[in-house]
């Protein structure tokens, strides 16, 4: 392991400051592994499947998810760090289609060698 | 849905509360569902599958690990409620064959119907 390599506590420290000023898409392009895996509940709107496997995968849920989505109040409880893991607990509004909708999830992120490799994600 | 059926923020505290009385059993036999599913990030020592399906398997894995394991200074944060889901962070001291090893971990417990029917683990 490199001397350098930061630690799964400033990673998610990080991170959580690039969510927290709404850089998401930074976030992820600064953390994602190339084989980052992102896993949501079910299939989401649009038709991007539940489960996205490798960065050009992540990006383009991502790209698609944030163009047709805005997020307002965000509010971040976290990070909480255990071991090679750390978890977010999100509330926000999602403005969509002329609507605004309170959406709250549960992030769970996995790190390693100083890189996100697996997003998982938490809501009804 | 019956009136009286509790919440999910009510069932994270019980829940809670039991395990922080060390009371491990007790909860899951309060709260799991007959369909619970149970995840952990990889096999288990002494070959118990990383996924349980089912209320009886989730039991027996539960019974082999607590026969084998003890649990010691245990130290919960949370739980976080987010919809449907809730979250502990769990620090402990885990006895076993003779040696004490800190493990931490994020538990994150998906409800329905006023019953767990998924809690997934997350640990190195």
């Amino acid at each position: 392991m490199s001397e350098t390599r930061p630690t799964t506590a400033e990673i998610a420290a990080d991170f959580t400051a690039l969510w927290r000023a709404g850089e998401f898409r930074a976030a992820g392009e600064k953390y994602w592994a190339d084989g980052v895996v992102s896993i949501e509940p079910h299939v989401q709107a649009g038709g991007t499947d539940a489960e996205c496997r490798g960065i050009e995968a992540v990006r383009e849920k991502n790209l698609r998810w944030c163009s047709t989505h805005g997020i307002e109040d965000l509010s971040l409880d976290g990070p909480f760090v255990t071991g090679d893991h750390f978890a977010l607990f999100v509330d926000m509004l999602i403005a969509h289609a002329g609507r605004r909708r309170p959406h709250s999830e549960i992030a769970v992120f996995a790190v390693r060698d100083g890189r996100i490799v697996e997003e998982r994600f938490f809501y009804e």
